[in-house]
């Protein structure tokens, strides 16, 4: 049975916490004796982006290449290469070839496989099969990494990482694993001009509630509140690491003594395909930027947010270039985190095996 | 004179026979010691796309990483470096360089260039010139690769490697050179929504000839016949190799007793360009699809095909799941091969160099 | 304070000389020393490329390659990564992005960062702030290279590397840096159907000045002279390198005793997004094409361009095929030059360290 990357939800805690560990090691530049350094030597990753991507690609790459490895880009576009997912079909349409074939024969060529596939944004119930991923891990032999589909595990990583780093969990004799437990985090919806992806929102409130903070997912009306099965992950974590899960749509009271904010805009579900009805809506909710004005209301909050971010759209200049703003750290993480995640899966684990260098040294 | 890799049948057999060798080392992790493993290292090989690619680009871009070299990906797309061919023009049209300088500059750069451009299907007493490949191979002062034009070599090699590995060639003590002669090969026309080129199937018939097979080709009508080049080579391999050449246009007494059906769609040479001509034709034979009833006429037969296939089109499911499909196996051997050939042209010659452990150890 | 390479003006002309010299020892395989021959061992560059290029991203990437880093390439598209690059604006417009977060992001990912912008042909004024360099150049905490923008310094290099090379400065106990002093530079206007960037011109001037040469701006009107600012660098260089510049629209005098003919077409600034109104005028002047006549009223000139170039447009077939033509050499020494300029950034200075053997040994 190979081991894939596909949610945070299917991995422990302790295996997540190991990757964390792993990650923080590469970025001071330690990772436990020469060979464990390139633990891709010689081996590669093909990164099959059916949407662009510019930071996820680079890190990868460059990731990869950092412990020894190769990866191969692929961009077969968003129309170029339709794929058939269903068994039984006669393929006398579009698709010239079924997602059986293209996962092992890339699974012949490589050590594994990552894949973005954003929604279509027509059918939520279609999407959030997340088809493309699932094909994938279905069908290939060796191990699938999500590089954001309906969920942005390795955005997770990296924030989390963040915010062990923000409340001294990388200092000398802390535990990073810790530091996170009981802090009030808030994620907070912001207007966009397009609706966009529930991925990193999803993915947002899994990681908070599984770190085991208070979490409070802060919109601007029920229609904003994600979909269950992301819900129920995160009251699954509360119930499993402690802390909370509260939804409000009054921004006071959830800025109130927070720790972190986390801003994200993203479409009303109930609204799914059919934005142009959604617009006025959202229209309304621009105030929900993050401004210095807010963020006096929080106990010294972190301010951070997974880029490309619209400067006094989602938060002001001012929060931005505030010290609170942990963003350009976060994204720099997402090298070190993903480094983590391909070395656990080279080794064909979670991370965990306490006789490696890698995992727990 | 630089060594070009431009069609099998500029090779000797016995120079396919050592790449064939070589590729199965590759394949079973050997290569003839510690810097016979890394026969690229610090070189490089531009890969230009002219048209599309996954697998070849991957396969290329991750078999040049393991020999210790660099690919580098150009992909101008279809129409967006138009380029001169001939000499003595005034280029104030279209055509912003002329191949001299493309081959040559590329040459500077590179120890290797590898070249695919297909037909442009209007006139195929043009496409069949093979222009932007021949160019490349006049021009550049490095070795030139097919990386599919109007033939497939690379799917040529990988094809043969296949089918020697399922006779057992791979065997110990076996002759992988001997197993294939004698046997019945069947490369079977089937239909496809569009008219597709021509090369694969050109290829099939001058490998399959070539490695001394009793060869059935089998289309609907005279019209789906080859162009007289590939029917030629086939006939001149027969006079060297043995083995025999059959057209064929009944299905029952074609695949009776065959040994290898090897499927491939492919447009009828005298409406090229004219393909709305054609479909109605072409609607006519879909039920050359292979299926289970035709396979069990067969001795038992491998059934391929060089993908990308559409399931239930040119091949049922039942077929493409059974013991008897080899072309994941085949698609990985495109690796080993490509290996094989970018190293015995880094050595300089066609691979039968007995003094050095790539080519024959 | 980070070091760029965003043009040649802002490096010392011992600093250049010194990068020079290092190109000609990668182009003869030294590199002073096995640790110096891999200056980017472990590290990468990102190339972001606003517009395409093959020549430019194959010879960068083939150069990390071979220095020891690795080369990740990003190709937004001319209009697909609408990027902020002002302050305090409200992003709800096109641009997802500031150049802030693009600049700093990349920063963390990558150990250099080389840019391609062409100007948008609209608004000279607009486009001579060459703002998408400048803004990388601003933000960015890692050295930020130039590959094309309103200036082209790595073409400049490479040039002066092909000069010195024919006028006998790789010759033992020869001095490259003072060969070129007192040549006869010809930088001559040719017609092109279309309107093209001023940057390979605006480089040619500098460079040529720079070198201490009796430089020529050969145009077919006073609206073909450059933009001022790259009239005062070339003025400035030969306040400080000796030589001449002068500006001449007569092809006879100009020509006469010659020891380099450049050519080079481009737009006529006055008409600057407006060539529909330029078009006519510059019909007129197809006679400045580089021919075999002209030639011959040289000191036996040496004959360059940029590439890509249009054969008996610009220069003739005869000129081109002769003995005179040092093209393709230059366009070989990007790969050197741009080697020598990443591995003195990576070193952190402009390549003048005595105690390196990078730079001068």
């Amino acid at each position: 049975m190979t081991r894939h990357f596909l949610n945070t939800q299917d991995w422990t805690r302790a295996e997540l916490d190991a990757v964390l560990a792993q990650a923080a090691r590469f970025k001071r530049g330690l990772a436990g004796g020469a060979s464990n350094g390139r633990p891709l030597e010689g081996k590669s990753i093909a990164l099959v982006f059916f949407n662009p991507s510019l930071r996820t690609r680079t890190s990868f790459e460059i990731g990869a290449f950092q412990l020894g490895g190769h990866a191969v880009v692929l961009q077969p576009g968003k129309d170029a290469w339709p794929i058939e997912f269903d068994l039984g079909t006669v393929m006398d349409g579009e698709a010239e070839e079924h997602i059986a074939e293209v996962a092992r024969v890339l699974s012949r060529y490589v050590d594994m496989i990552g894949v973005r596939a954003f929604p279509k944004f027509v059918d939520w119930s279609l999407d959030r099969q997340d088809r493309v991923l699932q094909g994938f891990a279905k069908y290939a032999t060796v191990p699938v990494i999500n590089m954001e589909t309906i969920t942005h595990p390795c955005q997770e990583l990296a924030h989390a990482m963040a915010l062990q780093e923000r409340f001294g969990g990388t200092d000398p004799g802390s535990s990073p694993e810790q530091v996170l437990r009981g802090k009030k985090y808030v994620l907070t919806w912001t207007y966009h001009p397009k609706a966009l992806n529930t991925a990193v929102a999803n993915s947002a409130l899994t990681i908070a509630t599984r770190m085991g903070m208070d979490v409070t997912l802060l919109c601007p009306t029920p229609e904003y509140v994600l979909d269950e099965r992301y819900m129920d992950w995160a009251r699954a974590n509360v119930a499993e690491q402690g802390g909370s899960l509260t939804v409000s749509h009054d921004i006071e009271s959830a800025y109130s003594g927070a720790d972190v904010v986390y801003a994200k805009s993203w479409g009303a579900l109930p609204y799914f395909g059919d934005w142009e009805r959604e617009k006025p809506i959202r229209e309304r909710y621009r105030h929900f930027i993050v401004d210095e004005a807010k963020m006096a209301l929080t106990r010294n909050a972190a301010f951070s947010h997974c880029l490309p971010l619209r400067r006094n759209v989602k938060a002001t200049d001012a929060v931005m270039d505030s010290p609170a703003c942990i963003a350009i750290g976060e994204a720099e993480n997402r090298l070190h985190v993903q480094k983590a995640v391909m070395a656990a899966l080279a080794r064909g684990d979670g991370g965990q095996d306490a006789t490696s260098g890698i995992g727990v040294s």
